[in-house]
């Protein structure tokens, strides 16, 4: 998609510190230099996020985070893995190309992923009457 | 497995806060209060995480997780949607059976789901040859 940086990304127009690529997928190391080893895991076909993407491209993109995942793990020393994804503007998402982030971790490494929540505002069964699939 | 706490939910041993179930997979409501609409989709299949699960599960596991997703964008009110998996003890994986989380987002909520990340302590360069996949 024209002037979409993860698409331009993919086209070789704008280089980056290639981890995996394949037919459907590419991995590559995060520029922001905020954690060592981020990871960005995109497909090749444009989407926005994870809610317009067509299944068969959200289980590429799933094959590859395993793949990758394992090799941090099996390979590169690494005792653990977070993966997280962002979707629409409100939930932090900042490239409009469906990206999920890999965190390798290792213990004691002073890195906290899983969020500080506020606290729930209304009893769970109100939520549940609210968010419940018939 | 024996003594894992999600497949005691699956066998209806411990009840829950269902959203929705189908022959694979079980989404229900986290019951820590910590944020409105904490969702964890597990697979019906025990496995410990993204590591070791095989792909078919994956695949419907996030079949679930879009599914359930759009439903609370387009029918509940939400605007955006995170998703969040941990792998191991050291990645703050709490209960050793495969699970994402499903944070339901809106504007202003002041609900802040991405990292504080401490800075990578390692030229990316260097990051890129321990990591890339050859």
């Amino acid at each position: 998609m024209e002037n979409c940086i993860f698409c331009k990304i993919i086209n070789k127009e704008i280089p980056c510190y290639k981890i995996y690529e394949d037919e459907y997928t590419l991995a590559f190391l995060d520029i922001a230099k905020d954690v060592d080893g981020h990871t960005l895991v995109i497909p090749k076909k444009h989407c926005t996020n994870i809610l317009d993407a067509d299944e068969e491209t959200i289980n590429h993109l799933m094959h590859t985070i395993q793949l990758v995942s394992n090799h941090y793990i099996n390979k590169c020393g690494y005792a653990g893995i977070n993966i997280l994804n962002n979707n629409n503007a409100c939930a932090e998402q900042s490239v409009m190309h469906l990206h999920f982030h890999i965190i390798p971790r290792n213990e004691n490494d002073q890195i906290y992923v899983y969020p500080k929540f506020p606290g729930a505002k209304y009893p769970i069964e109100d939520t549940l009457k609210k968010l419940k699939i018939n």
